[in-house]
């Protein structure tokens, strides 16, 4: 097994958090977006069609992408602890979580990165400055919901740490690193989920990249 | 167990054909849309915060929402026959190819549901045509990603008919009925691959709903 990653990442950060919450170990192969080597014909024709990063190669020699498809992989053949669930309520409740953090927040954090920054301009020249402001304004609405969701809970699905946080974790990290959308430190709630997160041994070792 | 639904809307529509491949039913209390009753206090408060449909009211009380997450749900209760595979190698195909359907296909469509049609311009009143017309194009793109992998399997995610069917049923279905966005002719194996799929008792008792 190899996994292809760019370490920092959003994308891979989110299996390099579930590796190091789960105690795995997976070699891994760097990929070197920032010269768009994830775009190279080889890339595309043996590892991911689509040219997205992390890809995990099989030993088989097949080749999973997405980040969360390579985690639930991970999650048959190492159950234990659980990040995706275990009765049908959990499974069901963290499955909603993180579709709600992916459409309500990962949606929009990505439209400002690919219509608002300068670093995609160069691949993006067709920017349109009002959908940056308007998916900004969809990720603060979202914050606040969340804010209220985790005034009744410790985590993002419940009160157990699960795949739905390190969904929210890489999200709300790339948003302030990389699109100048930080926490509203009004959001009480939602800034001390991201200390109590962010204190993990997991995350303290896969930090988010920054191009500052 | 009861089902807050709108036959025949896409995301509605996931959670219908499930239970009709699953053989299953649940009592359904219809939820109209279209005169938003789903954004009322009451279903806010009580049912869904974020207004969505469908939602799962479950035996104890609480409410599930996402389309997904509650086909999981019911796949937990329900496993056979499997929609969301069972090896650690198919669960991560058959997610692999839902992210990218929801990904690389409902978000684009939704986009110009949301910016390029006239049915939502009075809840939308920034639409942007531009939007629109980028976001068929990503739409036509992966179509034809889609008509190539459909050359090489039968299903979606490989040789057995999923939930990543159902997702790009659904999906494929609302941009040819509620956005001019019907799948072009050439693209001879994903035609072939929706005739199958539309030919199932799933498809034919829950087709999707049209505006026209």
């Amino acid at each position: 097994m190899k996994l292809y990653t760019y370490a920092g990442a959003p994308n891979p950060r989110r299996v390099h958090l579930y590796l190091a919450e789960k105690g795995l170990e997976i070699p891994c192969e760097k990929v070197d977006i920032m010269a768009r080597a994830n775009r190279e014909p080889a890339f595309l024709e043996k590892v991911n069609r689509l040219g997205g990063i992390p890809v995990l190669e099989l030993d088989n020699g097949s080749h999973l992408a997405e980040s969360v498809a390579i985690c639930r992989y991970l999650e048959v053949l190492h159950p234990e602890p659980p990040l995706f669930g275990t009765t049908a309520e959990e499974v069901g409740r963290i499955e909603m979580w993180s579709r709600r953090i992916e459409l309500n927040l990962m949606r929009p954090v990505g439209m400002v990165w690919l219509h608002g920054s300068p670093f995609t301009k160069a691949v993006m020249p067709n920017q349109i400055a009002e959908v940056a402001e308007q998916s900004r304004g969809q990720a603060r609405d979202f914050q606040r919901f969340l804010d209220r969701a985790l005034a009744e809970h410790d985590y993002i699905a419940g009160n157990e740490f699960t795949i739905a946080d390190i969904l929210a974790l890489t999200t709300i990290d790339f948003a302030a690193g990389l699109v100048e959308l930080p926490i509203d430190p009004e959001r009480e709630s939602l800034v001390a989920w991201h200390e109590r997160v962010s204190a993990r041994p997991s995350a303290k070792e896969h930090p988010a990249v920054s191009l500052g």
